[in-house]
């Protein structure tokens, strides 16, 4: 097994020099606030822009990374899923849904804007996104940009994350608490898949062979468990401040989490057994996968 | 100029038998109401299937019959847009948007279900209209099943169906009536953008060379701004038991519409001139267009 030979502050470099990167390709690519629909572009560029720690569009540009895939193509597909990312926050945090007015730190969308711009917004940064995808400028060639469409459009859909998040919604009313197997699909459904398929993308685009596809799927399924219940222990246990949102949330709804159902010390345990397996699956992969290590490792020791 | 052959009644006819085909095709493309997230599939189905006229599948079918298209190809095309327009009125019909309680007779999506479940099940309907045009099913060569994942998704977001319906919402608020350009504007984006691919998207099944292509472009754009104007015109005039929905609504919401604007006589001479250039553009069609040129006539002829 090989062993991760970056360390903490490499990869913090990295993610930022990423993330910085991934918002000029954002501004590149949403349409320009022009014309007298400009609140719409407005609204769609205040939640996709300047935020978070782009977790999603590392893995694509790391995943790329492995098959030498051009800069300008990995950018394109990790804006996009960043785009569609961005519109599931803004359509979570709805008075309907989660109902926050908060999110890393500044007003929600439809705080800053109004409710039917944030509507508007999200369904149109979700448009948009396949809209990237599907430009001739994403990948010369067309098989690979439909099969990224069908990917990445699998993994936010009914059988994705949209029908994780209609479990976490029932999770809620629910009358008894879900079993592991239950919360499990919950989370690999309403986060993990589209993860998942980040980690997957730059296989797609680099047209890597199945196996090598595969070990990259598997990588970003296990990292996106662990992110999830490092997430979940996070909530449980950091400050808000500390966070830079709000925590303390997911017992106060009764949500569905395994840091509810088995405790802290068995979840945290759980997350380091999924960090370990993630990593196995890039055996295969030499130096060039040790950001995605770091990555691996860095998902249960972040503290925000 | 060839003369309109197709009477009434065989257009009728023909309309009924397209929407019984594809409301097939959607009950086969849509996910079946199986599992702990059934209530989402349930929500997709209720405002996807068993409704409407199915103008813009009919003219996805009519316009894959000019080049020979299989039926299978243009069914599933038909029905991925046919789901892009169930969402937009799904989320249109929301509190925060138009606050309707009624769509074609029946419940809105969130009255039958809940807000929440009402967004969540748009968000899906859009993004499952996604896969199913980019799986294999819906054309051998992954260029073509590209191509309308661009042209469909320009259609529907920032720059098309959404940005019109920016621009409504803003209407509404805006202390100066808008102009008859951006009135224009306005009805091309909302909904004239959907209507104007789904006839141009025979085309992309068939392979058209670029002039036919851009004649069924231009046919669907001229039937799409007749069939806005005819909509107001019915607003306006008909009562809400004879159009099957809520009447009336235009001027109290002091919507902005050509009618409102131009007066209903000559919005309804705008409506019959475009309907005359919308058959103009299909002149070098034969008889297997005349449902097209029959349907043009439709639009303003129609009493719901």
């Amino acid at each position: 097994m090989s062993i991760t030979m970056t360390d903490g502050a490499t990869l913090t470099a990295a993610l930022s020099a990423s993330a910085a990167e991934l918002e000029q390709a954002l501004d590149q690519l949403l349409p320009p606030n022009e014309g007298a629909e400009a609140r719409l572009f407005d609204s769609m560029r205040y939640s996709a822009m300047g935020g978070g720690k782009r977790m999603r569009a590392f893995l694509v540009l790391e995943g790329a990374k492995q098959f030498g895939v051009s800069r300008t193509s990995a950018l394109r597909v990790a804006a996009a899923i960043e785009m569609i990312h961005a519109y599931s926050l803004v359509h979570d945090d709805l008075p309907a849904m989660d109902n926050d007015d908060l999110r890393r730190g500044k007003p929600t969308n439809h705080k800053a804007f109004d409710e039917a711009t944030a509507i508007l917004a999200g369904d149109a940064l979700q448009c948009h996104a396949f809209t990237v995808l599907a430009e001739e400028e994403t990948h010369p060639d067309p098989a690979v940009r439909i099969e990224l469409v069908r990917a990445i459009s699998r993994a936010a859909g009914p059988r994705g994350m949209c029908g994780g998040q209609m479990l976490d919604m029932m999770a809620e009313q629910a009358t008894a608490p879900l079993d592991e197997a239950a919360i499990g699909r919950l989370q690999l459904l309403k986060t993990g898949k589209l993860i998942e398929v980040s980690a997957e993308a730059g296989a797609i685009l680099g047209k890597a062979a199945p196996q090598q596809r595969a070990a990259l799927c598997n990588y970003g399924r296990d990292v996106g468990a662990a992110f999830q219940i490092a997430d979940d222990v996070l909530d449980a246990t950091v400050s808000a401040e500390e966070a830079g949102k709000a925590t303390g949330k997911d017992a106060g709804a009764g949500k569905a989490t395994l840091v509810g159902l088995l405790g802290l010390e068995r979840a945290r345990l759980q997350s380091e057994r999924l960090v370990a397996q993630a990593k196995s699956h890039l055996e295969g992969f030499g130096e060039r996968a040790d950001l995605l290590r770091a990555l691996a490792d860095y998902t249960i020791a972040r503290r925000s």
